[in-house]
């Protein structure tokens, strides 16, 4: 075999044997361990016990191993050019952190032939968990060229346990690399020993392993494995035995694996599997980590490193300077970015205010690598300030004889001062003795040098972690800190770091360090080491050179529509550096969602369109971080796309050959969520209740047969391999599959809209059956998930209860044809429906979750600009959003009309006199007052016309007329008259116009 | 940690995973491939697929990889300084052969840091065999300074297929070559990585992996687990799926050992799942086979060398020149070495017989790399000779008209002549025509050339292998051959290899391969390059520097007592470089037997004796091959006699811990044989028959006691640690331990006593519990394995069926007391008993292994220098070999005597006469001849006398006068008279006589 031809310039590569060799001799030229891999099947190198034990307890452990992970369900029989059964791992463990751990990854990268110049590596935001393992941590992937190598994670939690030291993982995809570093397109290729392929050396392994996998493991024989697997497991930690326990607990995960490839995992066995193993996981960890303490620590215990020395003095600065702090960062992510900037300034500015320092304005810029911050016009020192210190009263400092009492004595002693020095002071109106100090103003380097400390200390993101300086949390780790006022280094010590004059420039520069010299021009000193400190700069950057890269092949970026992809790229970078990438143009039969969901989630590519059609074009603008060469990296992003398009193009090609309704049969092996059953379940549901919806409206027979059928096959494409791999295409490639299938347009279609709204603005159904399906979707998921207890709260809301319930008001918004669906009578449809399903649904839940549903009816016409006061006015016809919309547009016109302010001002005054549960029924003859009797009289006139109001307009112009009479029955009327029969007529008179105006409005909101 | 301080000099050694490492950085270089070990527990890297599946079909395949390899059985909670449940293996299989594997392997030697030249490095003969696997091979084990540190093995077959081509395996002992490097004398104290002691990292493991593995597997989930995996791997073998099947056996094989080491494998189960796992491999090898044949070997294919081109011209030779040839071979096991060399000698002096080349003296001397054979006074060429062919006979040949016929025509033209040369010739007295030719005789050259190819081409040995030259097969590889005549290159090709006039030396000296001038004093170029040629001049070497190391210690080596030892060791050098070594007389605790077998058997050093007392000295000598570092290699000795030792004494304390009873319940774990049941069972019945066998004679009440209680502890030592690991142990430690648990001497002693005579010529029991015991072991022995099928074939008695019928023979000749107990009479109580037990034993069987037995005392007595013929005469006696003994002690004495030859001869011709079956009873009326009355009256004088005759003399002397009247008898009657009544009294009169001689000689044999 030779290297693929299009890359005959590149070095003799490495072969795969010697990626493993030489990672393994460099990681023990950095002090690791080599382990072996683990002698029973295990899904990742994070599942051999030199990891998911080692990682626990205070002992020191830095490991490198090869770990040959086995994925039964990625078994493809060898034909996927990316996936395979057993794929290779190189696993590294830094226990503790070195604190330099990315330097050193990049220089292992070295080693393997990669020339990082040359090449675009970037970590890209990547956090892990593993549930089953009760592990998770942050980090990043690792890109090269755009194409995934490394997942590099800070292990905050592994068994349940938080760690503590915290470890760095370091997994190298090997076949990944290898690929990349051979320029081969299928794994069989890779050059794995000198003359020998891949496939010639376990081709026949990988097809047979993917028969057994797939199809030929016998699933009693699994399942009776399982068992036994687990109850060994539990029975050895009863007897203290961690190791062979954890043992089997791998033996029992790689058993389930085998049985979820073959699709024998019911979903009830899904829990209870999970649920067993995650229990048995940490129980081993935990009696791991007792009996490592009962051992003494055979490896010693971490010691965490020093603090950094306080500052044992500061320079005196003189003048008016600007102050430079700069916090040196692992990459952010890119959500965090702007953020950050955002976060630090306010902080900064909040803390000098509580200062006496003057100073100018506070800026904060960003990049994923430094938050920058700068202070103009600091002065040189705060000014003194005098301090009163209050001591007794007068009354009692001195004597009859005007000499000083011991409480005088005793304050001026306290005070260190003589009694003669006492002053007198007044404080509110009384004279106490006291004395007035100075409080020096301290130099402008001592201030910053503890409210600096101060805000790195107390940095905060979304998301945060721990790393080796156990005095810190954040986003991701905080390198370095670099202090400048003016042109005079500012000494700041927190927790292990203490500020220096230096900063990290790009990693691939010929000096990354650099020393800075002063506090002023920093951005351009930036500039000048390629670095964009600004976000809109970069953003900026980015939006001019993709505009210039896609007119050279006629094309456009639709910077519009990819305005978060382009903010989410200028967070990931802090040197642009953006190129023009292709793919070939055979790939453009799949269907373009596939081709521009690859780019824009897995790639961060914008895609380039046709300026007059907007159709897709086979290029791509990606962005590289930094110089490299240009053309190497744009090949290197074609390459990635197109290995993934070969991914989508094997799914694709793969999922045709599958009936619909045979996916469907599928998602039985999918679990919804617990207590809910399968997806098959909920699909089964909610085609049900989708019909049960059909029966509160009008359809027309075509509609009802589209929505029969599509209700047959609702979210079969969950199933398909596309999906599963694009899970954002979901309802989508349903359309496409269904088309290709022979169903109809208007099935399609359905099935396409059933997902839709996919976001907040997004676009609704715009067929019925797509209508009803989508609401039935969202109501079993909101009716459901309230029942067995799901809430979203704060940022946490898995199931993604706020969408759906924002979908269910953005299609009830758009569908006034529709609004005899209610929210209560939609929840109420899915309720019945799952309680057939056994589900307990009880009307306190449901209640729940029509008062959630309103609140996003609340908050979509606020966030529409919609009043306040209006909103909440219009609130009790939420229950129907488009009947709410109307009254709130009809409010808003008459808000304005004097009639109406008078009707309004009028019902408030009866409203807010008459008991609620007053009957409306009273004695007319108990009414002798004329202003009663008119009243009476115009109630009796207007009533029918008031009750028969459609709209709020109606309702505002056939009520208008009881405003003056209600007005005068007050006027001149006491309602509370002594007699109980007048007083409850005229009760009874109020809660009849209460009761006319009664849903219309929140009359008292109006107020 | 620190090296151990008796080693400072050492160089720095490699960290374990510096090793490992290298190791695989080394065969990488040399064009191996480098894999992971398996993921799932194996016991030796030989059962990675890697090795099992790859040795077989014709694919290259050259690998290496660490196997962690788990023995379950190995377990000692980290307490045994050299005994781990998992111990790391590297593993290297190099196919195909590339024709030095050894030279390479000591290359990774030295690669490892191991200074070739400074150690003894040897490869000492070790044959591997896995029944379960199908599996065999013929190789060595390597010795670093005596220390087993690698298997080195040619493999012939595998799952039950002969490999074509051959795989070398090369399986390096990791732990043992890092003590060894590091100078440590416990796993535990290994420096794993820097700073990392093995213990520190894997101590926990391995104490609770032991805990597992003895003390806490659960035995029905195993059991259930075997039979899954084992039903697993059938049902992918039907499907054709070899390695999915594969990784099920090694699944099955492992939970085998687990449950083995829990005890809890029964006989029966053991058959049974041995059956199971070696049917299981067979069909994965061969469908493995299959599957690559029809995958169209994707590796490739190996050709094999090419055969070495025939010789094109032959050099022509002057004089008379002595002939040398060297075959040149990878180490012969000891017991080929001198045997070789005379079986070359043979070959050449039969092939130079069937030559017509005049030659002297033919010699031959042997090392265990090489075969020298010498060849004086070869001359320059084969004399010519004359060949007579003949054609048709002359009266055919000639007309009547003396003119050649057409038939002596065709004969000429036939023989290219013309009619008229032809020539007459007489043949048997017959006239031909014919011809006379001179067959010119061939160059020394020539003749010797196909003669020394057919030589090497015909070597073989009595165990033959195969290696890369398919066209040979011998006990070792042949790698090289010199031919010399005089100082004239002969000119040999035999498979691929060509003679040269190089010779390979000692693989450590400056110059490993030299050129040879001439023949003449080959012995003395070896000798100057440090070879010795000859083994018996070895040998006095090493007796001579054994003798004086000894003395130097005040101590002696037992030259005679350990000649055979000698002579291995003889066979095992080149080069004997006698050292003198020591240990910590502390050991001297601990049974002679035990050390001493330690040191012949594991490591073939001589012990040094007292010379007063005979008492073992804490010394011993060792011989090492060439030069070397003796300090060094003396201390390595020293080191690896101190391991086992060490290994030994943990053996005895923890056997003493054990009382006698617990290890006969330990027996039902062994085996005995298919069929028989365990040790267990066989204990039981040897105790039971030894009481039977008492019932035929007569013992004292004290006797009776004994034998009951040594019968119940009869073999309990075979599950001791100590026995299970020095196997020729047996008996001596049963003894030893029923001592220490407070049995009587009596006990101890018949314990012992029932393994013997443990050889040909060993000493016999000398009580009469031990006799009894020893003879019903070898009854139970020969009745049962007979009884079942077992036979001693050719080389092949792998129970010691010979060695057990011996033993009887031998303590029945020793113990004239106990002849109540014969042959038949022991066998009988052996089958009553094992009938029993439900063994079917045939009269057929017992008749057979009593003709077994008997064949035995004739072979010993024979041996014994015993005349055939009286010999033969006495064997019908051999049922009681004393009294058997007693008889031919006689016969020698009678057949001097003229009297019993008289009687002889006389008894003969009764006996010749008398057809079988006669009546013993006549009519003595019917005798009427004086000669007939006289014999009759003969017969009736004697009678009386020689019925009571208790021995062959006292016969002799009664029945002498029985032979005048015989003779006067036959001289006068005739027997066969035709009265009928006459001849039927003459017929039984000499019946009378033939049955008086009946069973006390084979009279015919005699004459």
């Amino acid at each position: 075999m030779t290297p693929d031809a299009a890359q005959p310039t590149r070095p003799q590569p490495l072969t795969m044997q010697d990626v493993l060799l030489t990672l393994q001799r460099f990681w023990t030229e950095r002090g690791a361990m080599v382990v072996q891999p683990f002698n029973t099947e295990v899904g990742a190198g994070t599942a051999n016990p030199a990891t998911m034990l080692r990682v626990l307890g205070p002992e020191p452990w830095t490991v490198g191993y090869v770990e040959p992970s086995v994925r039964p369900d990625d078994a493809r029989y060898g034909e996927n050019p990316n996936r395979l059964q057993t794929h290779t791992q190189f696993q590294v463990i830094l226990k503790p952190d070195p604190g330099n751990p990315q330097e050193v990854y990049l220089q292992s990268l070295e080693a393997l032939g990669v020339d990082v110049h040359a090449h675009d590596i970037r970590f890209v935001e990547d956090n892990w968990a593993s549930p089953a393992l009760g592990a998770w941590g942050l980090g990043w992937e690792v890109w090269l060229d755009g194409l995934e190598i490394t997942q590099f994670t800070y292990f905050q939690q592994a068994g349940g346990l938080v760690l503590d030291p915290v470890s760095v993982e370091i997994t190298y995809g090997i076949e990944r690399i290898v690929m990349a570093l051979q320029g081969v397109d299928h794994f069989k290729k890779i050059i794995y020993a000198p003359g020998i392929s891949y496939d010639e050396a376990f081709g026949q392994a990988e097809y047979e392993m993917s028969r057994y996998y797939l199809d030929d493991a016998d699933i009693p024989t699994n399942q009776q494995l399982f068992g036994a697997y687990a109850d060994e497991a539990d029975r050895l930690l009863d007897l203290r035995l961690p190791v062979p326990a954890y043992g089997y607990i791998l033996k029992s995960s790689h058993t389930f694996n085998v049985l979820d490839a073959r699709g024998a995992i019911s979903t009830t066995e899904r829990a209870s599997s999970f649920a067993r193993m995650r229990n048995l996981t940490r129980r081993a960890a935990q009696l791991w980590t007792e009996r490592r303490d009962e051992l003494g620590h055979p490896l010693g215990v971490v010691t965490p490193p020093p603090a950094a020395a306080a500052p044992s003095g500061f320079p005196q600065i003189d003048g008016t300077n600007t102050l430079l702090f700069e916090i040196g960062l692992e990459e952010l992510p890119a959500g965090e970015v702007v953020r950050s900037a955002e976060a630090v300034r306010t902080a900064v500015t909040d803390k000098l205010a509580q200062t006496r320092l003057p100073h100018g304005k506070v800026s904060a810029l960003s990049t994923p690598r430094r938050i920058v911050v700068t202070v103009a016009g600091v002065q040189a020192r705060e000014p003194d300030a005098e301090r009163t210190v209050r001591g007794p009263r007068t009354s009692a400092a001195f004597g009859p004889d005007g000499a000083p009492t011991k409480a005088a004595a005793g304050f001026a002693r306290g005070q260190q001062i003589a009694v003669s020095d006492l002053q007198v002071i007044e404080i509110d109106g009384v004279q106490h003795v006291g004395i007035t100090r100075i409080d020096p103003g301290r130099g402008a380097a001592e201030v910053l040098s503890g409210l600096l400390a101060e805000v790195v200390a107390e940095l905060r993101a979304e998301k945060n972690m721990r790393w080796r300086d156990a005095g810190l949390s954040y986003a991701r780790p905080v390198r370095w800190l670099l202090a400048l006022l003016g042109n005079t280094p500012v000494p700041v010590a927190v927790s292990s770091l203490a500020s220096g004059v230096t900063t990290r420039v790009l990693r691939t520069a010929e000096r990354p360090v650099v020393t800075v010299e002063r506090a002023d021009g920093y951005r351009e000193f930036l500039s000048d080491h390629g670095i964009v400190a600004d976000s809109a700069d970069r953003r900026a950057q980015i939006v001019a050179a993709a505009e210039e890269l896609a007119a050279g092949v006629g094309g456009v970026v639709d910077l519009d529509g990819e305005a978060a992809l382009v903010d989410q790229i200028a967070a990931l970078v802090e040197a642009p550096n953006a190129v023009l990438g292709s793919f070939d143009p055979r790939y453009l039969e799949l269907p373009t969602a596939v081709l521009t969901t690859v780019m824009r989630k897995h790639q961060r590519y914008l895609p380039v369109v046709s300026p007059t059609d907007g159709s897709l074009l086979p290029h791509f603008v990606a962005v590289a971080n930094g110089p490299c060469d240009r053309v190497l990296v744009a090949a290197g992003f074609s390459d990635v796309l197109r290995n993934r398009y070969e991914d989508a193009a094997f799914f694709w090609r793969a999922d045709l050959k599958v009936p619909p309704a045979d996916f469907q049969a599928g998602l039985a092996k999918l679990t919804f969520a617990e207590g809910l059953g399968s997806m098959a379940d909920r699909a089964a549901r909610i085609a049900d209740t989708a019909s049960t919806l059909a029966t509160f409206v009008a359809i027309s027979d075509t509609d009802a047969a589209t929505l029969a059928r599509a209700g047959e096959l609702a979210k079969f494409d969950l199933a398909s391999q596309m999906v599963v791999e694009l899970s954002s295409l979901a309802g989508t490639m349903a359309g496409v599959y269904a088309r290709a299938a022979g169903e109809s347009d208007a099935v399609a279609t359905a099935l396409v809209e059933m997902e839709q709204p996919r976001s907040a603005g997004a676009p609704v159904p715009q067929s019925v059956p797509g209508t009803l399906l989508s609401l039935a979707d969202r109501f079993d998921l909101l009716a459901g998930l309230f029942a067995t207890g799901a809430r979203a709260t704060g940022s946490s809301d898995p199931f993604g209860l706020r969408r759906a319930a924002l979908g269910v008001i953005s299609i009830l918004r758009a569908w006034p044809a529709l609004a005899d669906i209610t929210i209560p009578g939609g929840l109420e449809a899915a309720a019945g429906r799952l309680r057939q399903a056994g589900v307990v649904v009880t009307q306190d839940a449901l209640d729940e979750a029509g008062e959630f549903i309103a609140r996003r009816y609340e908050q979509a016409v606020l966030d529409g600009g919609a009043e306040h006061r209006l909103v909440q006015a219009v609130l009790p016809l939420a229950v129907t959003p488009a009947v709410a919309d109307l009254a709130l547009a009809d409010l808003e016109t008459l808000v304005d009309d004097e009639g109406f302010v008078a009707l309004t001002t009028a019902l408030q005054r009866a409203r807010r006199l008459v008991p609620a549960g007053t009957s409306t029924t009273y004695d007319p003859a108990a009414l002798t007052d004329p202003a009663e009797l008119a009243l009476g009289a115009a109630v009796d006139a207007a009533g029918p016309a008031v009750r028969s109001a459609r709209t709020l307009a109606e309702f505002a112009a056939a009520a208008s007329p009881l405003a003056a009479p209600i007005n005068e029955f007050f006027d001149n009327v006491l309602v509370m008259a002594d007699d109980p029969a007048v007083r409850a007529a005229r009760l009874g008179l109020l809660a009849t116009i209460n009761e006319l105006a009664e849903g219309r409005l929140d009359w008292v909101a109006l107020g």
